[in-house]
């Protein structure tokens, strides 16, 4: 990318240091769900169409962005822009949760465990459902077992397993 | 295969004639759980090893393997071998429903919907809750939703819907 910018676009590699430099200015953390945002509070925790009384915590803004994608859900979000990981150094502290912990405190809500079902993610859906209940927090996790339009003989035992062992009573 | 047989291996096609034959007439469906057994009861439905409280409904013999697989689950099965297709004239007259009912009649027991997550595996899940609960049957389906180690950005929009929506209250 360098060598076309030198060689054939000289302007747009003007324009595009510009808008590099605007945007590590301007772009800060919302005071409300911690993703990126122009304002103090983005447009999300601002707008009245969404309810107050769910928050669905997840682990960067491209899962926030493909929560909007399914248009099921309509509650708030909190992101915490990244997952504990001891072995990259990631604890507690370096996701600052008590930024999380103060937005429940402040607005009692079910908080809706969006992490990945990754070792990470699932820590990280472990502490926090610890730590929220603890407040008096109702906590639930997203649901894990077969996709839709899945077939048993697709599926790896593991995903399968899990299925089973989550079933649930069929309400008619 | 048949070119092969007749040009090279006379004897091999005799022998799986043979073997086509005694298949033909000796493989039965076991009387209690459908699928292809040599008995009259197949070695699972006899086994005291397992659990006689529940009972896992599968569309297919390959889908019990898959079941086996996961080494999670103790209980019986039952075999539909097939689903509801109207379509390919495949009503609840074809799958022989009677049988499922009787054997939940004589054993009664908790009845884990595993047909598959496709548009005729839930029609038949469906079919067959309402039929067994109006018998006074526990009925439950196993879970949809994200895979073991899925990731969000990486499942389609309608599988996340649905683990949204099938969310559970985490037990710490």
């Amino acid at each position: 990318m360098a060598y076309h910018l030198l060689q054939r676009d000289r302007a747009g590699a003007l324009h595009l240091a510009k808008s590099l430099e605007l945007a590590t200015s301007h772009i800060l953390h919302c005071e409300q769900c911690n993703n990126f945002s122009e304002y103090e509070i983005c447009e999300l925790c601002a707008s009245e169409q969404r309810d107050d009384s769910m928050l669905c915590v997840v682990e960067m803004p491209a899962d926030l962005l493909m929560m909007e994608q399914t248009q099921c859900y309509r509650g708030k979000y909190y992101v915490l822009m990244g997952r504990l990981s001891p072995l990259d150094g990631i604890g507690a502290k370096e996701l600052h949760l008590e930024r999380l912990q103060k937005r429940v405190q402040e607005h009692p809500c079910e908080v809706i465990l969006a992490t990945n079902f990754t070792v990470e993610g699932d820590a990280t859906a472990h502490y926090l459902a610890t730590l929220l209940q603890a407040q008096g927090i109702r906590v639930s996790r997203i649901a894990r077992g077969l996709p839709v339009g899945g077939e048993l003989e697709q599926v790896d035992a593991g995903t399968l397993a899990q299925a089973v062992m989550e079933r649930r009573e069929m309400a008619i």
